[in-house]
């Protein structure tokens, strides 16, 4: 049985509330700049340590040892679904990143302008990486071309970068990429990877010819490659799954849409970590799970700047006063992924988690550190455990057999 | 997926260079006469520690919990296959042992003269455990029996103990055992376990039918039952799989074998760890994954000599420094199972495990000991993982969906 049904089988409704704060790539990597500590040591977080001294801690890891994910599969483990399984694709992803949620019967692309030579080999991959506004000038040269079977919605990114969705009934994502992934070559046509995808690729190859047409002449920018046809992935909702009204105070539209995908409500919530809490108080008494993203962790380590990831750190810290006075029955604090400074990216290396409950058992930790959550009681889980931790801790789940 | 086929599709080439220090039968256990220490942590190994203190440390878990590995699984594991899916026959692990690499299409089984009565009954299943120049003797009366569709060879092992190996086209070695298992039964003819085996098992009737008529006569070992039937595992390789160009450095042949099952190039390194890493040192640059195994550690524990197996660790301390002055990428040390002295065999108990890296997270480890390791920040995990943790913090694993 998959683990979620497995979970869902198990389910049961109460009055108790869960309450997850994501820090986005919390987890650091000793820097040899900063006498080899992390991010979260180097950090003072006394509100987090004393909330540690209240609960248990542990680790989780993402997908596997070693494995770093991709915002995707780290979300999908968090919510409960085996990150392998229900990979999201790259298609589906940028196009949550822009806030386009996709219905479930669309296919999604990520697409890129390049510049192609007289005989139609790519000369430039990114089309000099064009600013946005000169790719939403082709995609307007693009909007109204009509092929049977589909329609079809283009969307700017940023630069030469952009998103096709396909509309339509027996629209399968299974196509191979149309990029061949070099300089030289020409764009290759879209294929079925499975015989129900053909008039998919049929769809796709129309609208790809046309298209051509009509940038032919430009001088860059005057083709185009599509990768990652995906479609969002058949995922259950907690409230189907769990009996959970959940919703999602998250700021940045990716994560948005993957909170979307479990059939999280998307709150408005500002833009600070204080606006998200206000909103969280605001809706307290309205749903049983909330998602709380906290983006600027990962960003800074992305950056690799390491003392703006300890700031956004300790500012978290210090507003964390509201969350603690809600006193959730259940409160997880953690992280999809690590984002070490020293690696400018996200990482595979395990993510502190922290749980607080009136029903956990209190492990002595003192610290919410790597280190520290490292030597705690819930031990080095898989992250697509921690939906079963919480709903266990809320006690809601029901005794697994006689 | 298979685990393996998992790690594949993320892996990424680079120059990172990865060593496995393999220690074999490292894990001990608390030993009532030493102060309830276990070997390593009775043993001075200040290199080791001081190692510890700039790396992280956990635990492998070679199987499952609770189960005891032989080399055959415990290597498997260590190379990133699942060690359940992919069981070395003991046919096979025989002829490894003393240096004999089949080919895929080989079957091999591991042979056992035993003396029978007038009527054909097993009257002792060891033949007296023949000297191995007996068992050579009996071996020379056999070696020019022929049988159709199929070459045989003969080895002899050690005492009563041999190897038969059938070389041709389309063997499989899906064979019951000859060996009835007990005094008073008659070896039992070879029997096809799936459709596919029955040519295999004429084959190996005929052969022992014309064995029998041969040995007719003898006062011992005037019989032979045969086990373990079995071909190479289907192994893709370290370079197909990872892009790693392998090698081993290993001094007894069975290790040599097992590292030649995933493609490893086999490396003529001398007789002590010294000589080892000298042989390390003068290929260095040829190679990106190093397997060392050193094997002493095991024999002591198999032996049931706490203090030997002590001085083994404690020489392999002192002669380490010319490993860590190459400065891997990724250094590895651990062992493939435990062997207490206190039970004069493997075990199950996990086997310390520790990992220096540039990119690895220090978590304070201040001692190479079972007791510290398990309070590591790698946590507890299954071998099978250890493949990611070397590829990922070599950064040859690329990021896991979008």
């Amino acid at each position: 049985m998959q683990l979620h049904r497995f979970y869902s089988s198990l389910a049961i409704r109460n009055d108790n509330k869960i309450v997850v704060l994501l820090i986005d790539g919390l987890g650091g990597m000793s820097h040899k700049d900063y006498g080899y500590k992390t991010e979260l040591e180097y950090a003072n977080h006394p509100n987090l340590d004393r909330l540690a001294s209240r609960g248990a801690t542990g680790m989780l890891t993402p997908v596997l040892p070693g494995v770093t994910p991709g915002s995707g599969p780290a979300h999908l483990g968090l919510f409960g679904l085996d990150p392998i399984s229900f990979n999201i694709g790259r298609g589906v992803l940028e196009a949550l990143g822009i806030g386009v949620v996709p219905e479930p019967t669309d296919v999604l692309a990520r697409g890129n302008f390049c510049t192609v030579d007289d005989e139609g080999a790519i000369v430039d991959r990114r089309a000099g990486r064009i600013p946005t506004h000169i790719c939403e000038q082709r995609l307007a040269l693009l909007r109204d071309i009509r092929v049977p079977q589909s329609d079809i919605e283009l969307h700017a990114v940023q630069d030469h970068r952009f998103v096709l969705r396909l509309k339509g009934a027996g629209l399968d994502g299974d196509i191979e990429n149309t990029d061949p992934g070099r300089v030289g070559a020409k764009p290759t046509p879209a294929k079925a990877l499975a015989p129900g995808a053909e008039t998919t690729a049929n769809i796709v190859n129309a609208f790809v010819d046309q298209a051509f047409d009509r940038l032919k002449g430009q001088s860059v920018a005057n083709a185009l490659v599509l990768r990652g046809f995906s479609m969002l992935p058949n995922v259950p909702s907690f409230d189907e799954l769990y009996g959970l009204r959940s919703a999602a105070l998250a700021i940045y539209p990716m994560y948005k849409g993957l909170a979307r995908t479990v059939g999280m409500d998307i709150l408005d919530c500002g833009k600070t970590f204080s606006d998200q809490l206000r909103t969280l108080e605001a809706h307290w008494d309205r749903y049983d799970y909330f998602f709380i993203h906290y983006k600027y962790t990962d960003s800074c380590g992305e950056d690799g700047d390491f003392l703006s990831k300890v700031n956004h750190i300790e500012i978290l810290d210090s507003c964390i006063d509201p969350l603690v006075r809600l006193d959730p029955a259940v409160l997880a604090v953690t992280g999809d992924h690590s984002t070490p400074a020293a690696l400018k990216s996200h990482s595979w290396h395990p993510v502190p988690l922290l749980l607080i409950s009136s029903t956990c058992r209190r492990d002595g930790s003192a610290a919410f550190t790597e280190t520290a959550c490292a030597k705690g009681s819930l031990g080095n889980i898989e992250s697509k455990y921690l939906m079963g931790l919480l709903l266990g801790h809320a006690l809601r789940l029901g005794k697994f057999g006689a």
